[in-house]
């Protein structure tokens, strides 16, 4: 018996990014919808809500999970989490495409391991839910 | 100057729910609209996919920031994601009635400061993007 884990929980934090850039929703939504194709997921649903006086959250439900973003353009700061499953989509890529999207100056990420099962050694977990 | 965060995170793993209602997308749907109104959060848009042949993602975009969830029937499992912004909202109580309602057996769960940005003391952080 082995572990595997369903899933990769990219946590990132963006700081120093662009003001202007955070707080417009069509740049933040291409922002993360090209992230998603550079992570080779699957887009099933995107939505975005544009905050009054300023702010935007991007969500993007794939088929190995989700993508989503918030936005604090008055601290120059954006919360990224990048959820998928499968051994097919890396969410790595997707992560530094927003980065630069969003010209963070500095970042950090973390990686989280999610749904940690035992499993028979030589035995794939599958690559979506229900998959 | 002391440091402030922007939001919590809780990243809850739930383990031998009830495999019946981790696949039936309305009980998830409504698990976690009970849980934005427990938790004192205040419901933008909300989302659900049924994977084939099972297995169920919901979203529910709030003004503090996001919940979400994917579960996987054939192993008991459900990853759920409580992000919240400010001080009037509770993500644990969000927390406790998700691994209630799907009669989870046992559960880990982390929280995670996101945004952690210096501030001078006394000065508080807005309750959400843009407030």
């Amino acid at each position: 018996m082995g572990m595997q884990s369903l899933g990769r929980h990219l946590l990132g934090e963006l700081h120093g990014c662009d003001r202007e850039l955070l707080n417009r929703p069509e740049h933040v939504r291409e922002a993360m919808l090209a992230a998603v194709a550079r992570s080779g997921a699957t887009p099933i649903q995107d939505f975005v809500h544009m905050f009054s006086p300023h702010g935007v959250t991007g969500i993007i439900v794939i088929a190995e999970s989700h993508f989503a973003i918030h936005t604090w353009p008055e601290y120059g700061f954006a919360a990224v989490d990048l959820f998928t499953c499968g051994d097919t989509v890396d969410p790595w890529r997707a992560f530094e495409h927003v980065a630069s999207a969003l010209r963070a100056e500095t970042h950090s990420v973390v990686e989280i391991r999610r749904g940690l099962l035992p499993s028979r050694d030589g035995q794939r977990l599958p690559h979506k839910p229900g998959a």
